[in-house]
């Protein structure tokens, strides 16, 4: 199944990601050091959004901070996923 | 009885989904692993709605995931709909 | 008495309606099974509705479906009636 | 006293009305069985509210139907009025 | 000290007033038969406010009728005055 | 330590002032009778905010009466300063 | 990892900072007397938020005042900051 997101929704998967500390040594990611990042799965065409035009400028693969508790999560497929508005999406890591 | 939905609204009903997992095997649906898909029954003519020109983009047959807790429930001939604004619609499933 | 409602208000009445199982079997409408659908007495001329305006579409006679708890009940010469917003109209049956 | 509305306010007065059955005959008016009627006292000129352009539609003398809550109840020579906006009536009787 | 209201912001003070019945029996005011009368004191000059052009149309010396609980209550002087935005004001008497 | 504000907020402190009753009596200010009278001490540049353009009217010096609950309180050098923006203002005191 | 603030936010960093009294003593911050002073690390371009056009005005290296429980905390690399709306930035201090 492909999740198509609508107008300016963005399908997002948190990470589980491995973290690094400043002094180079890997770490396990605990959920205290976790941080809140999330891969971009796919994104809505943008489009009339409560009459106002909203053009998308996040793209599939990057990886975002999103405000905590937006959208919805869903499952599909036995994975985890969150439908957000592009604008709950606060910053993009590099 | 038919109903017609009126401006941005959409009729949709839940799926009673079988699923397959990721290797295949076939599952029936439990309450933990049911995506939250719907199919759309009937679509609304779209127009203004609160000022606002509203295009429909979902069409009849759709499968559609939406916020939870969004539009109102109903129950008529026996079966259980759902009718959303087209903007409770956050993802067409293919 | 006529009640004539203002701009984009709309005078329904619920039915008390019989209904109709699929395989065709009549029932008294019981609580659990009652549809919820309601007769439109009359329809307000429409008009601006805080600065945006109001086309009405619903006309009398008409059977629609509302918002659980939308609208004020009324009770007029021994009948009870609600007065709804068209906006609050989610869908026609036919 | 004279009260004079501003803007889009109404000044409103409680009917205690006398009722007749469908079946014609007269009741006192029981809790129960009192319409929410009132009298239109005075009537604003409209004009601005908020940015938008309201004119006014109902007149003095007009017994119209309100939301249930709304306005502001006031006392003046004895007598209680309430003062709601113009968008508060939902109706008017004939 | 004088008081010079901001844009739409009117400086009113509670009238401790006597009052007469109907039958022109004078009274003096009992909380219960007070009426809910304010003096008007000082008047913004109006202007923008909040995006939109607001026109003062209340003057020193009227006596306005107010939303409950509307406004900030200030005391300077020893004298307790309110301050409540134009749109506060429901009606004046005369 | 200088604060800049920005857009349309106002730095102010709360004065304490000394007062003098109607008939000319000094009074050290006791919380009772103390005005909600406040300096300000710095204003922002004013214009877009929200999308509307804000002319800013208050000036460095102006004692002036804000809305109680209203802006951020900041310490800084250990002195006690309030941000609020000019819409929270008022009424100026002369 | 580098964070890219989107649209109108910018990416803050509280201050530890030492202060100094007005007399000159310096001291080592306590909670009651630290100032809310963040650097700014990020900022985003600005851009249409909400349909409304946003100029950026803060820059990296900027020490601003926010208003409380604004903003996302978020964690990385073992570093705590903060996301806010430059809207949510109440003024710089130089």
């Amino acid at each position: 199944m492909t999740i198509k997101p609508l107008t300016d929704r963005v399908l997002i998967q948190m990470e589980e990601a491995e973290e690094t500390t400043k002094s180079g040594i890997l770490l396990a990611g605990s959920a205290k050091e976790k941080p809140q990042v999330a891969k971009v799965i796919a994104v809505g065409p943008g489009g009339v959004v409560d009459g106002k035009d909203v053009v998308m400028t996040v793209k599939v693969g990057d990886k975002v901070i999103t405000s905590k508790y937006s959208g919805t999560e869903i499952k599909l497929d036995g994975e985890e996923y969150t439908i957000v508005r592009q604008s709950d999406i606060l910053a993009v890591v590099e």
